[in-house]
């Protein structure tokens, strides 16, 4: 076990949908309250079980460390870890898109991934134990609340993981530039769609590991100008979803 | 004439593709190359001008304010104004696809747009001459080199702008998560998207002003899952792009 992982007892969460959704998510346990007196008017009508600290925005910047908290913030815990093999078991009947991240580091990238996977119904996302952001400020602001209800599954190693599905009737598509079938081709000559489908992306500079890669059904891109290197790893993840719910 | 904006006479790029883009623009204005000996090396190929001060990474970070220069900086003039009215004139004969920006104030969601409009080959960006960002390391970084190649039009009024698009036979299309018909009905069921086409976009907290949406020729949603509020508004921008180009 990494032990600087196990360290992570709290952090603060910051901006309004973040912290909202952190209030309402009866799985959360939260600490404190730092909000400012006209916030605090505005979502008082949610079932807050914290007593509030009335403070002002250059307090909470103090006290949370940046500017970018829009006048609230939750001290809070972490999310408890969650099983994938023990939700394959329990939701073997229901069609399931889920997004595999090898190595996607920035914490940013992936909140807007968890943001436009709950906007598109994906039914969660994988990612690295190791190389990958633990719940933070900068990830759960940019998820706006959807860190709350979109599971998280953390593994060790993808290849064991990617087999796991397939065991489980998925289709593994590992999104890429240099592939030679787009994702609007695979929906228009094939049902994989319809299907439970796990997308496995790479980060933008490292793209997919090879052997991550050799364990896919297979690869697609996204069509994009042939001058323009990349799309960021958050817009290539939510076009491919908006793909496959196209259908 | 806003005095603030007129003094900024330069800013950092940042990030490597960011900065490599600024360095190969021959349009733009260059003053200082800081970079790390190891980025020069890789760097040094391209056609560089500027005598490169080599610094450690620690030297960047405290000249540029910040830890996410990646080892390389550029210290810069902001790119000259553009005129709409005489690229129009200039580009008659042209398929030609606009993003209208109205009042998104985040650096990081515009340069994040930029980024996508040049990999689904827009025209261009029109924004607000107030309200929205100067061109700014935060922007040029979320644009990752593709500020250089994306027109970007400042304008005081949004809905004179509008009305000079119609008459240069643009169809304008508000995105509203209000709106009654998806962008895909509208594919399937018209070929405005193979005409001259302008996606005005409003701010995740306040969408499009009233006045701007009613001088649109029709408003347009994205489908997504009912209970999740919003999309980001440059992951919103993208799909729009992905769907306007998927024809």
């Amino acid at each position: 076990m990494n032990m600087n992982k196990s360290k992570i007892l709290s952090y603060w969460v910051i901006g309004k949908h973040a912290v909202v959704g952190a209030l309402n998510n009866p799985d959360r346990v939260n600490y404190r309250l730092c909000i400012t007196e006209e916030n605090y008017e505005k979502i008082k009508t949610n079932n807050i079980k914290l007593e509030p600290e009335i403070m002002s925005r250059t307090e909470i910047s103090k006290l949370t460390n940046n500017n970018i908290h829009q006048g609230l913030a939750v001290l809070t815990k972490p999310l408890e870890k969650r099983n994938l093999n023990n939700y394959l078991n329990h939701n073997k009947n229901k069609k399931k898109i889920f997004i595999i991240l090898d190595q996607i580091n920035d914490s940013q990238n992936v909140g807007a991934i968890i943001r436009s996977a709950a906007a598109f119904s994906a039914s969660g996302i994988i990612i690295l134990d190791k190389n990958s952001p633990n719940e933070n400020s900068a990830l759960s602001k940019a998820a706006a609340g959807t860190l709350e209800i979109m599971p998280l599954f953390r593994v060790s190693n993808l290849v064991q993981t990617i087999k796991l599905l397939k065991q489980n009737n998925f289709w593994t598509v590992g999104l890429e530039a240099k592939a030679i079938k787009t994702l609007k081709e695979i929906n228009e000559t094939s049902k994989i769609f319809s299907e439970n489908v796990a997308i496995v992306m790479g980060s933008e500079s490292k793209g997919i590991r090879n052997l991550v890669k050799d364990n896919c059904d297979m690869t697609a891109k996204i069509n994009i100008k042939n001058s323009i290197e990349s799309l960021n790893v958050s817009v290539a993840l939510a076009i491919s979803l908006y793909e496959i719910n196209r259908s």
